[in-house]
């Protein structure tokens, strides 16, 4: 472990393979007889390490740029060894204690009023269903019993992550229920389309009940107006859902909390500290203001599962029965960062965006696809599309760094995503001198 | 890591404590200033383990007994600190193709037939969700887009895991529309009961979908008549569905074979090789002859995550977006044991439990609760239910060893159930010693 982050920035971020090529390379037999630790450290070096695109590497841009730090690998390991399932507050009460206090903390840290629940799942895909899952329960409770009505309508800005729109076809709630709101000039949900829509399906006899914002969408990180949007989820009833996954972290920042308004009015929020704060995958958290909601939805417990205890059982509260000890690693990472140093690394990541975004505005040859709100920078070449396409394509062939693509107001741009612990300005400047000489090369 | 599978023995099993105890040794404030490592790993040791029931205790016979290995952990080490993300092919080749490599590998192990295709999700209770998702939409392709029907029927039996149940619910598919078909004296479902079942709900109106077997149920280990069950869902025109969570590993074992008969004709199959192959959790494996049915009920591309690849993009099959490299630690494992020495454990395992089963049986204090098929032994004092109740409590509270409770056909049963692997026959049989000499000084 130690051996790859020590060498990491010698690898060339993406994984220079053609589809098939790291299969091909393994034994189509299952193995018959055991084989010493080793051989099979040798062949991750040889073979998978090949087929790897370094999501860990301080020059990987693409996506959302994300973090395996050592205190948080340190902790994956540890909870490895102790494989405690945290059902239940008594199959392993620290699990669900430390849970509880660790997503206490983060509250804090983020400013969230005091005492919100909180619950750790996987992805944002998941924490985000059962928000979905919770609205749905609260607008129609026979539903649970008698199969949910076809009519329960969820909206989303047109930016919004695609996982809500999964949500919806996972619960079988019907594509056609889902409705996709506009978004003006900056990717913000426009309240006004918002408002007409609902209107619209009241009168047409359907029930609005979810509402998701974004802060910090995945295209362009823009802003939906949580405060607006808040209101009018009030004035008619529905369940407000905020998707801050990326971009929640930079709530630490009292600078950044302007961005942040409404948000304590909604009725659930998942932020991903896998994403921005420097956490393995996976640890995702859902808070909610209607915790009993979500348990009145789902809540089963058969009589090998039944306690006494008056304590929490986290299994109530979501679909995974089982449930690693992933409140563990966020421990560490919180502890062993505190709150002074992860609001450093966050304004790096803050700064270093904005620092970027001038070198772009600065060259006449490029433009920014989106305003700069966070760490990611939305760029393309001026002219035509293909040329950015070839200009992506190339810095990603070469392995340098990783950058990905996104369609903002119908056209392509490149998505530079900061949010790496071990990045540094010399890895974004180095990056953007690449992507400058490429796009030269072209001209 | 090494430091503490080394002194687990020494270890209570069951965590000594109350609620809101470990809660409360921890500060109420979030941490502000860094940390060294040192200090969190000493609170870790101090304050944590305290609260910790030891699942990797080698007498931990609670629940189902589950083991983080060696290998397993290390590569869950790697896994974190790789921290890729699997979600599309190109997202990290090696993540997507070793997937499918070992999967390959566990269903040559079990006997499978070939082609199956497969993928990992975190727990069963999600691959569950995910096969009962498939049927409903191989039954309703309509209402992915309008909303599913109210009237699509699910059937499980009895004895059949809760997750089955929480499927439905979080499906919005109706608790009523949930049939539990009553189990023979063995805990086996009742095809009698369910053909009727069945038949019922055609003359009412209703839409049979789904029917979950189950081999080795979390009760007793029963094993559905999956043949019979099989002949059923295809005369009815039923997604066959089943759960071997845990005992799947067997099929490994020509001897045990026999108990899967009719498997390989089921649509959707679950095994958990986190539950009895080592494996730290999270690793839920969801084989399935339709994957297309799963992908057209799911799929969602957004034009940020579109590719031209023509690879497998597992992201399209599941809910979770975000995928962590789970198969790392599945490759490592059963490289590092391989077929001979994974099977030698499974077969100590199995007759340490017919063992205990007689032992229980020349005791005419004890009865057995069940069949003893694979590795769990329940069994009950003679007489009244308080006194097996108190011989639970007892055992738990010793902290010697970590035992569950089970209610069978009405009334309480000691689940006893063997699975980890460092349990030897000497921590079977002084536990067994244990709950002897327990019931003896209550007598």
């Amino acid at each position: 472990m130690d051996e790859y982050l020590g060498t990491i920035r010698e690898r060339p971020v993406a994984a220079q393979v053609s589809p098939g090529c790291i299969e091909e390379q393994l034994p189509r037999e299952a193995p018959e007889d055991p084989e010493p630790l080793d051989a099979i450290l040798e062949d991750f070096e040889q073979r998978i390490l090949a087929g790897i695109t370094h999501w860990n590497h301080p020059r990987f841009f693409g996506y959302f740029a994300i973090s395996g730090s050592r205190p948080g690998i340190l902790a994956e390991s540890l909870t490895a060894a102790l494989n405690v399932n945290g059902m239940l507050w008594r199959t392993s009460p620290a699990a669900t204690e430390l849970e509880r206090r660790v997503l206490a903390w983060l509250a804090q840290w983020m400013g969230l009023p005091e005492g919100r629940f909180g619950i750790i799942f996987d992805t944002a895909s998941v924490s985000t269903l059962h928000a979905v899952l919770a609205a749905r329960h609260l607008k129609d409770p026979e539903g649970r019993a008698g199969g949910h009505r076809p009519d329960l309508v969820v909206y989303a800005s047109e930016q919004a992550h695609s996982s809500v729109e999964k949500a919806v076809l996972a619960l079988g709630m019907g594509q056609k229920n889902f409705r996709r709101i506009g978004v003006d000039q900056a990717f913000r949900m426009r309240t006004d389309q918002l408002e007409s829509a609902i209107m619209a399906d009241v009168r047409a006899g359907l029930r609005p009940c979810c509402i998701v914002a974004t802060v910090g969408t995945t295209g362009a990180t823009a802003v939906d107006p949580v405060d607006e949007v808040a209101e009018l989820a009030q004035r008619y009833g529905l369940w407000l859902h905020v998707d801050a996954a990326y971009a929640g972290m930079a709530a630490m920042l009292p600078e950044m909390r302007a961005l942040f308004g409404g948000v304590e009015r909604a009725d659930s929020l998942v932020v991903n500290p896998h994403k921005w704060l420097f956490t393995p995958m996976d640890c995702s958290v859902l808070y909610t203001r209607r915790p009993a909601v979500l348990r009145e939805a789902l809540s089963l417990t058969p009589d090998y599962l039944q306690t006494d205890d008056e304590a929490v059982n986290l299994m109530d509260y979501g679909i995974p029965l089982g449930r690693r000890f992933r409140a563990l690693k966020l421990w560490f990472i919180m502890r062993a960062f505190g709150r002074r140093r992860t609001t450093e690394i966050l304004r790096n990541h803050l700064a270093w965006a904005k620092a970027l975004a001038e070198r772009i505005e600065q060259d006449e040859r490029f433009e920014l696809a989106a305003p700069v709100l966070f760490s990611l920078v939305c760029f393309r070449l001026r002219g035509a599309e293909e040329r950015t396409q070839e200009l992506l394509e190339r810095i990603n062939r070469g392995g340098f760094a990783l950058l990905s693509p996104v369609v903002l107001h119908g056209k392509l741009a490149i998505r530079f995503a900061i949010g790496n612990i071990h990045t540094t300005w010399q890895d974004v400047e180095a990056t953007w001198e690449a992507i400058s000489r490429a796009a030269e090369s072209r001209a």
